[in-house]
């Protein structure tokens, strides 16, 4: 059986998450309906990253196994007439190798979190953004985020529901710029590592926004990270500003 | 009466417009009804550009005369309080001098459209966006684009339901440009003019799409705008591309 990997896009806030969840509507389960009305299934497709309800994906990397050949991009338009009107979308399709696993062959992923700061709502990117009303610090949130680079234990920053078999990660960068919008700034916080703990995005910028607002000083980051204690963690933040931007492979399948 | 100047921000999806009407939902109603629930009305506010269903701003200027005197951080957050749900956010409010009005002391509009070029449909970007699915050739539109600038009698970029007195406008800029994005790319068209014909940008953007995917020359450009002959303008855009980004004043209220 050929196997195909599938760049997706999707917004996040209808779905309770990347998982199949008997009844409830899964991100997961809109692509394998999809596949479904293709290819008579069950089809089960495994992602990079399986992300939580409300968080959306402009680089999700998922893979399948179908039964008949197609072109890629035959199948990048078929799928997409299918997922209609789920708001998930197939950017690429490419034929992959059967030792090309999304999830298991992933080197790196890039995470985006982007905060609106102003005292208005969010109307063009409700949805899309955390609305944080307070000025931050960029330069202290920077400080902060500095003592999280690198090979941690991060049990402080990661939900207690994690399944993963070890709380040590490598966070390989932080970088935080902000762009000018109407009315207030953007601040984008851009995370990159081989692989995150569940939460652990969350968990950093809910952290940082301490320490952006002044209630935490950047050392503090620093402690809470030596604590190996979730309750040291600052709280989570919401879904709607989380993206998971793109996967790495040592080739990349869609290049 | 003191007069107050609003900075407004809205997603014009679920709008007719920014145009009060009898039993249709609209930004100006909107506004009005949340004036109305801090002060008794009827309240009257005029805009600087009065958007078509369907069509965002981010700058949207507008005007009010209330009874007491207000701090304008003060009506920023109570207005901001009574407009929710509505997708309509007062980003800023400055107190003016009567002689101040939203509409006939501007000088200057500023319109951003987005087409978003790719074969997979928007979905994080779903109502914000045109999709094209052709490839767009750039310099082409801006070579089309170029025709267009300056002092033009623009009868064929306006709606036969225009009711300005003359279509004689000065068009003064239109930048085009690209970002990449997932899958695909963002093409920016910035339009810039002391004022628009109704439907005038839809109306250009749709003839240049026209000459970017090279059905037509950029020179047609220039041949339809000298026909004055609605019907020689290209497909009007659909609305949910355009945003009003910027109204100009002589003096800036928000400054």
């Amino acid at each position: 059986m050929p196997r195909y990997a599938l760049l997706l896009e999707y917004d996040g806030g209808p779905f309770s998450g990347w998982q199949r969840q008997r009844a409830l509507s899964s991100v997961q389960g809109a692509v394998e309906a999809a596949l479904g009305r293709l290819e008579p299934g069950p089809h089960t497709i495994a992602a990079a990253g399986r992300t939580d309800a409300g968080v959306h994906a402009t680089g999700q990397v998922a893979h399948v196994d179908l039964a008949r050949s197609w072109s890629p991009f035959r199948l990048s338009e078929a799928l997409n007439a299918q997922l209609r009107p789920n708001p998930v979308a197939v950017l690429a399709v490419a034929e992959v190798g059967e030792d090309f696993h999304a999830r298991f062959s992933a080197i790196e992923r890039r995470y985006l979190f982007r905060i609106l700061e102003r005292r208005a709502p969010p109307v063009v990117e409700c949805g899309r953004v955390w609305q944080v009303k307070s000025a931050l610090d960029l330069d202290a949130m920077r400080a902060g985020a500095a003592h999280l680079i690198g090979t941690h234990d991060f049990t402080t920053f990661r939900s207690t529901l994690c399944q993963a078999a070890s709380p040590v990660k490598t966070l390989d960068e932080i970088v935080i710029d902000e762009i000018a919008v109407p009315g207030g700034r953007e601040i984008r916080f851009r995370l990159r590592a081989r692989s995150f703990l569940h939460n652990q995005v969350r968990s950093i910028v809910g952290s940082l926004e301490r320490v952006g607002t002044g209630a935490w000083a950047p050392k503090d980051v620093a402690r809470a990270l030596a604590a190996c204690d979730r309750a040291a963690c600052g709280p989570v933040c919401p879904p709607q500003g989380l993206y998971l931007a793109a996967v790495g492979y040592p080739a990349d399948p869609f290049a």
